[in-house]
């Protein structure tokens, strides 16, 4: 499975020759780099030999490929010369995941995620914790996400794994390039260096670090793993406080001319309805969001504040909800049939656009799913266009909360599967290193 | 300008080495002819020295790839070796354009189009005339589509031109592998099996046929020239009796799981609202489509029925609305700027999930332009989230109605510049062939 990196990036050689145009030393070795550390990534342990009849490279230059990658920590070769001859056909190269590590953070309205992995997939760091992002503003949230970064990088050296990148999630407009939040409504913020601040308070500043947009990274998670893991024409839905969208197309990430695409949640669906966060009158949001659930469902619990006056988690809301189901409360019951219904009204203008094989529910929706699902799929089988020569379904994502962080923590992988030199070196020239060895 | 082939097709080359897998030799000399014809119809006439330099293929690849591109007369080699040297250095290699041409046909509602370019983009055939294939069915019109083929491959031949493909324009849903429309309502065609029925009847049944949605080849037009030329984020509007969208996002068509991407007039935005055709309530089809407009701006002219029964063309009745209007007709005023408004609200969504840069109004919205633009731009600019943060414009297409057949043409003639050996050689073994020339 392969991410899309951020705002392109990706293979520069494919690139660069179907424009036309012949691409330089530098780039084709950085593609070569990638392509057999992928290759090794995605079919296992091999020889130098094999790779090379596989990908098509010749085998000196796969010998001189391999050394680099060692020599980045990358791979591992092992395993005898057990045949005997010149050289080492019987050594096997094998992706080196455990010294090289990737981690995602996520920061949103009412919590803070780190979700930490090495090359190999092993989990480095699994955490999150509730923290009062929309209360703090951008400072203070910056501050605490701060320390949470070293706190995992802590992890990381602890488990002898160097962090090769960072990706931050959060629920809004991103501009990637800049690495700055544009807007996120949710959070109160508007224009925050996320990167530029991040990457100059941590103690490692040479870890690089990015900031994506919750959805798109969520997105990213399903189709690499979980429920619509490798389903090229996906949908994703953040539930929470507010509702956003990662959308898959064709394999790849929907970003819009300035990565806004996927803002869902502001989609009008009763233009005679209730007013929207964003101002406006209608937006889907407004219907589905955590909020709307938590005012049809527990009147007597206004969002935004628990019984002791504490932002609950919304794991700890969502539990009191489903406790009130179960004790027979009907206006839950009722408030969760018409979330449902309004999933499907708005998935159906979402299936008309987008034509995507699955909508997965994230965040709040995939903890309820079971009392949504159904209603939700019968209203978008009626109201979708294609109706019967088309099928999309509505999905309870397995991944929780976490989903963002994960997916964050795949993308910052995936830079190094895709750019295999933002690894250094141990130390000085690669050639040499490998003869040390 | 790139288009996207139809279905995936383009650099197989990149996408098997990206993908980790070697490419087989078939697959790679594909790709080395495509990626020369591409580069000389790009950059212009060149030597085949330059060539070589500039595509980082070696010279005699290159020497053998221009041979079999001469035998299958898509290029040609002109000029004197005036430098004296062995061989041909002072010739150059131009695309023979000339030789080779693409048919783009469409069949709407109401009329039917064709549009013939060769290699060269020299208009071989631009034709379109009134056709009431609402009312005709499938067969007749499909019979009427042969007849509309033949004569426009008959002034292929007189123009000394072969065809080397032909793609057909629909309104709906269609299954581009199988060559079908899947459903097409305002048509009222079901599994009409378009390219099987059509290469059938063709006198000339080598010619290659494909099938695609309006919109979407409308789309890719406009993306090659005309107002939003190079923009690789936009949405096309299809204005006829339905609204069809196209979307393109970084370069490419969105087109979904099954094809069936950018239905946007079946997008929901008034759940109180009028039935539409395709039998849902409050579709944007039935705010803003040419029935919407008729209905409301000339009541006494019922849309489907001319003054004497007659359909009229698009154009014809369009004709009508304006001269009332200029004759100050209130509610030809009125209809007019309720289009716009609603544009404005269903734009909003588009860009809410697409976040296209712009959106090409296209069909009636383009010639009516003037007299909705200014209503729609406001009411995105109210409802968008984005607001400030980023910027779509809608702007009036100049294609007219021929954007889907002028995009069907570009599109067959793409296919030939992603796989020359689509184009069969004038007889025999290239490479003798090109001996006797």
């Amino acid at each position: 499975m392969r991410f899309e990196p951020a705002r392109g990036g990706a293979d520069g050689f494919a690139r660069a020759r179907s424009a036309g145009e012949p691409a330089d030393q530098a780039t084709v070795r950085r593609s070569n780099l990638s392509l057999v550390l992928r290759h090794l990534s995605e079919h296992g342990p091999r020889s130098r030999s094999a790779i090379a009849t596989e990908t098509g490279l010749n085998k000196t230059t796969v010998s001189s490929l391999v050394s680099e990658l060692q020599a980045r920590g990358l791979v591992d070769e092992t395993g005898p010369a057990h045949n005997g001859a010149v050289g080492r056909p019987g050594r096997t190269v094998t992706v080196d995941g455990a010294r090289v590590g990737a981690l995602g953070l996520e920061i949103n309205v009412d919590y803070i995620a780190a979700y930490g992995i090495d090359l190999a997939g092993r989990v480095l760091v699994d955490r999150r914790a509730s923290f009062d992002a929309m209360g703090s503003g951008p400072e203070r949230s910056l501050d605490e996400l701060t320390r949470v970064a070293e706190a995992s990088l802590a992890e990381f050296e602890a488990a002898k794994a160097t962090a090769a990148g960072i990706t931050v999630a959060v629920p809004g407009l991103i501009d990637v390039a800049a690495g700055t939040v544009v807007f996120a409504p949710n959070l109160g913020w508007r224009g925050v260096p996320v990167v530029g601040r991040l990457a100059a308070a941590l103690a490692r500043p040479t870890v690089p670090v990015t900031v994506d947009n919750d959805a798109n990274l969520a997105a990213l998670a399903e189709f690499s793993r979980g429920v619509a893991a490798g389903v090229p024409d996906l949908v994703y839905l953040t539930g929470e406080v507010g509702v956003g969208g990662g959308v898959i197309s064709a394999g790849r990430l929907v970003r819009g001319a300035d990565g806004f695409a996927g803002e869902v949640g502001h989609v009008l669906v009763d233009p005679y309805g209730e007013r929207c966060g964003c101002g406006r009158i209608g937006c889907w949001e407004t219907k589905v969001g955590l909020a709307a659930l938590v005012r049809m469902a527990t009147p007597d619990h206004a969002y935004g504040l628990g019984v002791d006056g504490i932002v609950p988690d919304p794991e700890e809301r969502l539990t009191e909800i489903e406790r009130r189901l179960a004790d027979g409360d009907l206006r839950v019951a009722q408030a969760l049939k018409e979330i449902g219904r309004w999933l499907g009204i708005g998935g159906a203008t979402l299936v008309n656009v987008f034509n995507p094989r699955v909508i997965v529910l994230g965040g709040y929706f995939a903890r309820l799913g079971i009392h949504v699902l159904a209603a939700a799929q019968a209203e978008l089988d009626r109201l979708v266009v294609t109706g019967q020569e088309s099928r999309c379904a509505f999905v309870a994502s397995d991944l929780g909360f976490g989903a963002a962080a994960l997916g964050a923590a795949h993308v910052a992988v995936e830079r190094v599967l895709t750019d295999p030199t933002l690894v250094t070196p141990v130390g000085g020239n690669p050639y040499q290193l490998e003869e040390r060895r």
